[in-house]
């Protein structure tokens, strides 16, 4: 497979929500800035609609195939068509729309995988709104990975932005179920994928792995919990007998402030917020959320579906530019590799 | 009790750690910018030993009571003596000085609870080094607050750095003891006290709060755990009940960059990293640290003992000079108030 001339398959996300409104803006900043060629898998009437929403003169051209859509990127914007039931109204979430969301990810999956589409990039979808029509999947990672064919804990969630790198080794789970979810397995797999998508994608051929404690100050050698010594070290430990660079477990509030920021490539985080605070206390609308361990490259903006600013022409498609930037980099990066 | 015009009692901290460089170079600094007259509770033999380390040439004056002291500081570092045992060997913790650095702070207190000083600041200690000397307390603000008599749970730790304050409900505890530890009546005790000093020590009036959630997403209506609808959620309406300008809870991951740290005074985490993650990733060494809910005003940095740096010349005053400041101006908004 030849990927890197492919252009992105960009998903519709959910269309009630910013998704519409960024893809046309990202899109239009082609004037200003390179946006690597992409062809949205969504509906050619709603984006239409949204675009005299939001007073833009974007031209859209149906494709056939995504291998038609980088020629026309400079002059259109290509849309291969999914079609959205019922009518859709920005800021309403509606249960209508779970179809189109749900085969636009699919297909556009169905094209990567197929090599015809570079990678994947996704916006966002709203979980409440999904899940009232039978959508089984925490996220995107999950449904991405089962579309693959992966087992759940093989798909890796990872974010960037600037200088950080940090992966959650478990994600969309209450607190209370992190204790039991982790272990050493789990995170040497989570290592594992990291160190190989992070040679794979990003060229760091040995990455520098700086992984966090669980509990407060790494648990004070067990004085404050036992996880460091029981679970997380121990996959240290097997991490390094495989030749990686791992250090930790360190106090996780010590580990994203600039300085240590320089001393390691990737941070792996026990938990969601362990990873999720110190990203989006730096980096609120600009972070791109990339899944490792896919057979694919996949990246989406690191923000939801912002209903309230659907259609207002508020809404910034400055983490959708990112995402489909780093997404033409990693691609790039891997070359014909799968 | 009129503590305005009282130096601030300083104490020594572990002697093998950084606290006297700091303490010295804090001195030192008044020739540079201003810095509250204070006293320091230690070993004038061991300054000395350190002054002469770090090639300073500080004059010490021993003097018999704070009120000596704000004559003294000009030029001279004023020290209430408390003998050291043994020999001090800077970077090596030793049990041998467990006994002084306990009795600095218990004198620390009682000077300030006398009316003699106008507010405690704390120079760091090395838990790991004084529980092996029977020392019972998870850390200075536990033990302040029974020197003072006051229920473990009435002394509330706040971060302050720049636009940040942040209170963590649960500090030193294993996060999987978090989820128990919570409870309705800790979060609203802690709203409470908050809400009470910083309009006593800060001159907010009435200060804005915002809640973290616990869970990813801050449980997501209770599919990504139930804590904040069956625990958070009732104590922020018991505090609205009380007058309080409450709003959460709200996910954590979205509670702490710039533009969501303008719309409030303070921000209530449930646990030690949900506050110190994002604290230290903003403020990694200026930061400091405040003890709500006693009787007096206590300040400390928000540092370590980095007994590494100790005696080396290495060691930032920063946060132990911001540390005096805020406890000065505290005191200050404070007035002749308890």
């Amino acid at each position: 497979m030849d990927r890197a001339d492919k252009p992105l398959a960009l998903t519709l996300g959910d269309p009630t929500g910013i998704g519409p409104d960024i893809t046309l803006l990202a899109h239009q900043a082609r004037m200003r800035e390179p946006i690597p060629p992409f062809v949205l898998l969504g509906d050619p009437e709603l984006l239409a609609a949204r675009a005299r929403a939001l007073g833009l003169a974007t031209a859209l051209e149906i494709v056939g195939t995504p291998g038609a859509a980088s020629e026309v990127f400079a002059k259109a914007l290509p849309v291969l068509p999914i079609g959205v039931a019922g009518t859709v109204v920005p800021g309403h979430a509606d249960p209508a729309a779970a179809s189109a969301i749900q085969r636009s990810i699919e297909r556009a999956v169905a094209l990567v995988l197929a090599g015809d589409a570079g990678a994947v990039v996704t916006n966002p979808i709203s979980k409440a709104a999904l899940y009232r029509t039978g959508f089984a999947f925490p996220g995107h990672t999950e449904f991405l990975g089962q579309l693959a064919g992966l087992k759940p804990s093989d798909a890796v969630m990872m974010l960037v932005s600037g200088d950080l790198k940090v992966v959650p080794v478990t994600i969309h789970i209450p607190l209370k179920d992190v204790m039991t979810a982790l272990t050493p397995a789990l995170i040497l797999q989570t290592l594992m994928t990291t160190a190989r998508d992070l040679k794979r994608y990003f060229g760091i051929s040995q990455p520098r792995i700086a992984v966090a404690g669980l509990n407060p100050h790494a648990g004070e050698d067990g004085t404050l919990g036992r996880e460091e010594i029981d679970i997380i070290a121990p996959a240290i430990e097997a991490a390094r007998g495989k030749g990686l660079d791992v250090t930790g477990p360190h106090s996780a509030d010590a580990l994203f402030h600039a300085e240590a920021r320089k001393t390691y490539d990737v941070a792996i985080a026990m938990y969601h917020d362990q990873a999720l605070i110190p990203f989006k206390t730096l980096a609120f609308d600009t972070g791109v959320n990339v899944t490792l361990g896919l057979p694919f490259v996949r990246t989406s903006p690191d923000h939801g579906t912002a209903f309230a600013l659907a259609g207002t022409g508020k809404a910034s498609p400055r983490s959708l530019i990112e995402a489909l930037r780093l997404a033409d980099a990693m691609r790039a990066c891997a070359g014909d590799a799968p």
